[in-house]
């Protein structure tokens, strides 16, 4: 083997894309939903999308709104108050570039199996 | 809205299958880069493929050894013995079930999206 660095490999497999407030996986399955449901989701909604526990919700929205990724508003309608939350137009950007991380992941792994076809599912 | 409880709909965006041990972002970069290599790394070559200090690497092979998804040991060849790092077959499936809700994500981002091929990665 040559001396030299192999620079091609070098660092191959860091992910460096796979930014922590996006993967933590209670903020991952916030964003998947609202990424689903551009209008908006109440509170009550992402609990159930989610599966989680009230604190951890409200724990895990904090952090995605101070990061600005989404938005928590209070939207009086017809009925009665409700806390709704959107992702952002730079959020929904981020996102994207960490799901394309996520798939470079998947990419390697098919091509450790032999099994890639070569097609990309194109975000 | 019908007021029973929308089953499908129900935990949807919850992905439990990412589960905590493989999906933070260094152990998921050791994990790749050993399903990628399946003869096994030296200790010098996850640092390089997974940029990560010594001792974020040594942390971290020992929490996915206590969790029998990789084996560490000190192989002697031709050469100075090396410590080889190797996945396990128990490892290698649990690995490729945590890849295949990986999937779900990019597929449920797709379908948000609108560009949803119908055409999955099949692993």
């Amino acid at each position: 083997m040559s001396p030299r660095k192999r620079e091609p490999e070098s660092h191959r497999f860091s992910y460096q894309g796979l930014e922590r407030v996006i993967h933590e996986r209670a903020r991952l399955s916030i964003l998947a939903s609202l990424l689903a449901h551009s209008k908006g989701l109440a509170f009550g909604e992402l609990l159930e999308l989610c599966d989680l526990t009230d604190g951890n919700l409200s724990r895990h929205l904090q952090v995605l709104q101070a990061a600005r990724l989404i938005t928590v508003s209070r939207d009086s309608g017809p009925g009665r108050p409700q806390t709704v939350c959107r992702i952002t137009p730079s959020g929904r950007r981020r996102f994207l570039g960490y799901l394309a991380v996520l798939e470079r992941v998947l990419h390697d792994a098919a091509n450790a199996l032999g099994t890639d076809h070569g097609a990309p599912t194109s975000l």
